[in-house]
């Protein structure tokens, strides 16, 4: 049974506060926290129920913790609890070892929602993406939202804060700099790079005008014939996975 | 100043049973407010702050109510309620009306989450899709979480619920219908049809067995190179948006 004291920090770690002050953050359901088991993430606590755990087999020094629904109800961050919750160290991040030659790096300029940056995260996992580089007004990755909206991804994609001014101040002079911008180049017509990095704005405002400055390949997703000009804009990780695709299928 | 009735009326709105009683819905924040009065929507009432109804002209019989930002926070369902809310008739829909021939048209299949349902829309809206043919069990529309999902766009694309084997009984024979399936065709080295149905499926099963068997196109977003096999699938927003970017964009 799960002690009063037990629960109350397992949720903190709901917060953003208490999850760096520890290190730490929450991963749930039955699919996401098996992966974790295999992976090379660390892990410091799993809680799920009897059936759950009864049917996993746990690597060496990971004894799960037995708990009922109800508690899993209570210690959960989900509409819909699923079976099993694990606590795992955040790891250490460096964007010193970022290598861009040969691949296609993403920027994030401010994603604000959560439910973006998780379906973004994924996108670029699906599409072979080794690192994202956000700027540090982003959606925090460990926020349960966006973990789940990775739907397992964050395992697979390195996911770096840091301003991206120092950052673009550091890549190779030539180095090739998309966006997605209303003036670009239609991406179905125009010759793409095939490394680079792309980058993708805030929900609202789009790509900020310092980090336009950077862009260097200027694209634009053409509405459909039968478009009218009204809509403004394509949801962020909508247009982030119709860049990518593009980018990663080409020839 | 809001009647205590009238604040219990708005905020019931929030709920499906009573847009559906009262055949009305309810759109918020100043851009969406402003295009639904110029738009062909029926708008029932306009509750706005002072300093907001001044900037707007009203057409002819539209007047709106005038509420404090206190008021407006109790009646909005957005987290930052902005300047103006509007009370929308639910128009009357007609599956016998949408027309298929040379244009693609949308059927979604059991999406459960209001925020990718909305998000469709606004990605359809881009690429000048006009219909979108739903299942029964597809969130509805006129949820307020669908409705500020789809960025307007609900004005400008009709979004029919019908049982999708009548509505697939009821298209001319060797119609195109395609489908995102594991087993598909890449998208990027097919030929890709000038007309047809595009069939998004639920974001966790996919399309449905029974629907499965009308997809005459089967198609693939394929992976990128550096990908591993372990993401198992792309949002369906993300994924309806590159397919209906490859097929409103070809030659």
């Amino acid at each position: 049974m799960l002690s009063l004291s037990k629960i109350k920090w397992l949720k903190s770690l709901g917060q953003k506060k208490y999850r760096k002050q520890e290190g730490l953050f929450i991963a749930e359901g039955d699919k996401i926290v098996k992966e974790l088991l295999t992976s090379s993430m660390e892990v410091k606590g799993i809680y799920g129920t009897a059936p759950w755990a009864g049917d996993v087999s746990f690597p060496e020094g990971i004894v799960p913790e037995i708990i009922t629904d109800k508690e899993l109800e209570r210690i959960s961050s989900l509409n819909s609890p699923n079976q099993a919750l694990a606590v795992v160290k955040i790891p250490a991040t460096n964007t010193d070892s970022i290598e861009l030659k040969n691949r296609f790096t993403l920027v994030l300029d401010n994603i604000q929602d959560p439910g973006n940056l998780g379906t973004i995260i994924r996108t670029a996992d699906w599409f072979g993406i080794c690192n994202i580089v956000c700027s540090p007004d982003t959606a925090e990755l460990y926020n349960p939202k966006v973990i789940q909206a990775t739907m397992g991804s964050f395992m697979r994609v390195n996911v770096f804060y840091t301003q991206l001014e120092d950052f673009f101040g550091g890549i190779p002079k030539d180095f090739p700099v998309m966006g997605a911008l209303l003036e670009g180049e239609n991406i179905f017509r125009t010759n793409l790079p095939t490394e680079g990095i792309i980058v993708t704005g805030n929900e609202s405002r789009g790509i900020s005008s310092p980090i336009k400055g950077f862009i260097t390949n200027r694209l634009f997703i053409p509405r459909g014939a039968e478009s009218t000009e009204q809509p403004e804009s394509l949801n962020a990780a909508v247009a982030t996975g119709i860049i990518l695709s593009n980018l990663t299928n080409q020839g």
